[in-house]
């Protein structure tokens, strides 16, 4: 195992400006894990679409009003006209009501619109006098209606293969008469943590020495959100190649992935690089980014290892940037750029290497953290984002919020007071 | 019930400027829920600690290298000078050795540094000679090295009670040694859904009129997310106030909080409001912002209902934008703006009033997407985020991001290719 030999299938992503080569390196190597079939209902978001799922009903599924109101013919509908209500339109009803010349109907707003009319006349727009109503302002066809299908066809795809279903998508699918759709089945992730000098628990402390493992609760919890992992196994190793090497073996049975901490830098007890290279084989390591050096992949036909740099902090924040969209690469998703790109001041950082950089956000800006550096674990506490700064540019920046807790009624007012 | 009589402790929210006042107003009212007491883990995350929470162990724990080096007495170090290596200082490791005049220890990044020495010269900048090293480059007291406590003290109060717990927020915990926290009890949330038009599932459609029940799913996911919430029951009822009222009853047994979609309008069947005016005490009703208008807040002393309105779309809306919030201040949380505003382009609505619309991300903007009626749900398709424009000034908004689903990979090679 001496250092500097050629490695099998050895690829260095030796800069950060070509990072997506990790992804299709993935793709091209990797396939999804099998598909199953779900019900559509809360369960299924965070999973990913196995298939393109189509609209098995139009949206709206009939013309439907878009206020409450009188349904006309628009063209009898001028300002001043009388015309006679013939019957109404109710939510839920399938309306045996039909709309000729001179003729009105009453509909709730999201009824169907009945036959024959082709406009609706807002409440506020007629006066009501018995049987009839006097138009006050007139319409176009059209107006305050829904088409049948204007939004979404029958048979249109609602969301492609690899799509990877939030919340609201369940609605959406419901919606459109979806019943059932085909999603991959979770990917199976085990995490192992290194370190002769940690321990599990704070009770478990006898020396000053000694750190407690901070990093496997938390990527446990953070795999936990994503919806389209399940957590095999977590388990904390000592610097020990053949116990290290035992813990990869008996992980790679039955996970789809392995998350490898710690022993991927270049010192003395830095195993994990070169049992993963032995126990796998292609192995791409070390993007040009910082954190990020000790970030690498290894690959064998069933089974997918990362390995994550020992720092709680770059273990972190190297997860939540390149290991996530590979994890939703992994699970058949096709992970999206939403940019939430923001101007970035005050990070320092070699201009040649890209950073990643906890910051706050303050007036639609990043703003650099004094005292980053991978060793200050708790700064974590004043930071609102991790910002992600492309080599050569730091004016710019890819930001991940770090907390979801948002408050919209405080920031109202804010800017209520602003002005 | 007539409609327009004076309701006991009614407040009306009657600008968006003023949303504050929703808050102040549970935060008076209602008592957080009780405490309990957690193992610090992954399940910690999601849930309000009770009571601050303070350091057990300084950061960090011992004056530590942040290099693979070599610690010595820095009035030591002039370039040129020849120290003898008396030992060396290994990760996990108490450390027995000191460093005297004209000496040097070897030490890993993150191991303890000796007592007598006050800085680290790096590998790279000495020459190893044997038992010596020869400095290449000099250092000052402090270089290369963190000392015990530079971060946190012991004892500090590392979170704040009120504050929501992120998966990295349990490890910062973990590295400070806190074993346990006091953290509030999940608040118990129901939800009921009302409209005779609903039917549970798209296999139940019998009619075109007929339309699938698609917001409770999507807040049972969202609910799930939140992780200080735990879900009690989720009901379908039609536009009945007999069955509405029972279900409400109902729910408020044994429930903190009751989300009621659809019926709070001013429609003929919109019985919601005055059924909670009757069993519930005092009742906010209304945020002049658009979807908003049907959203209420009513109380008793075991509940809160929240109203939102029956289109998917904007009860989808309000409940992400104005209920979470208020879900966080009642688990006993203080709601953080952290402020992802962005400038903001061409969404429409009128100045006077608050909007809250879909939007695209693109470029460090966020801009309107066309068709965003309440009657559009598919159009969240599109949407990258939602976008909060307080009254008057639609120039800059505050962002929520609706997937979560981001490629810094993708990201950084577009970034490249625009140079």
């Amino acid at each position: 195992m001496a250092r500097g030999r050629k490695y099998r299938g050895f690829v260095y992503t030796d800069d950060l400006t070509r990072p997506r080569r990790f992804l299709e390196f993935l793709r091209e190597r990797v396939e999804p894990p099998e598909v199953e079939e779900l019900e559509v209902g809360p369960e299924v978001a965070g999973r990913v679409l196995a298939d393109d799922v189509r609209a098995e009903r139009p949206s709206p599924p009939f013309t439907r009003s878009a206020m409450d109101g009188y349904a006309v013919r628009a063209e009898d509908a001028e300002p001043g006209a009388r015309l006679r209500v013939v019957g109404e339109s109710r939510i839920g009803e399938e309306g045996e009501v039909k709309v000729g010349p001179g003729e009105a109907a009453y509909v709730d707003t999201g009824a169907r619109v009945p036959e024959g009319a082709d406009a609706v006349v807002p409440v506020e727009f007629v006066e009501r006098d018995g049987d009839e109503i006097v138009i006050k302002e007139g319409v176009e066809p059209g107006d305050n209606l829904d088409r049948r299908g204007c939004y979404v066809e029958e048979g249109e795809v609602l969301y492609p293969a690899g799509h990877v279903v939030e919340p609201v998508d369940v609605g959406v699918m419901l919606e459109h008469g979806v019943e059932e759709v085909r999603v991959r089945r979770p990917l199976r992730v085990s995490v192992i943590v290194t370190g002769s000098e940690l321990v599990e628990r704070p009770s478990d402390l006898e020396s000053e020495a000694q750190v407690v493992e901070s990093i496997g609760p938390v990527l446990e919890a953070e795999l936990a959100r994503l919806g389209f992992v399940e957590l095999r196994d977590r388990r904390l190793v000592e610097d020990d190649p053949v116990e290290i090497e035992r813990a990869i073996v008996d992980a790679a049975d039955g996970s789809d992935v392995l998350i490898v901490t710690g022993g991927s830098s270049v010192g003395e007890r830095d195993y994990v690089k070169e049992i993963l290279e032995d126990a796998f084989e292609d192995f791409i390591h070390g993007i040009r980014a910082r954190p990020g050096r000790p970030f690498g992949v290894a690959l064998r036909e069933d089974a997918v290892a990362f390995t994550l740099p020992g720092w709680p902090t770059s273990a972190y924040t190297t997860f939540r940037v390149w290991v996530t969209p590979c994890l939703l690469a992994l699970a058949g998703a096709d992970p999206e750029v939403v940019g939430l790109e923001l101007p970035c001041e005050g990070v320092k950082g070699k201009k040649a290497l890209g950073v990643i950089a906890r910051v706050e956000l303050e007036d639609g800006r990043a703003r650099g953290l004094p005292r980053d550096r991978s060793s200050h674990y708790a700064l974590f506490r004043e930071a609102d984002a991790l910002a992600v700064l492309p080599p050569g540019g730091k004016e710019r920046a890819l930001v991940l919020p770090l907390r979801r807790c948002v408050n919209p009624f405080e920031w109202v007012e804010r800017r209520r007071g602003d002005r």
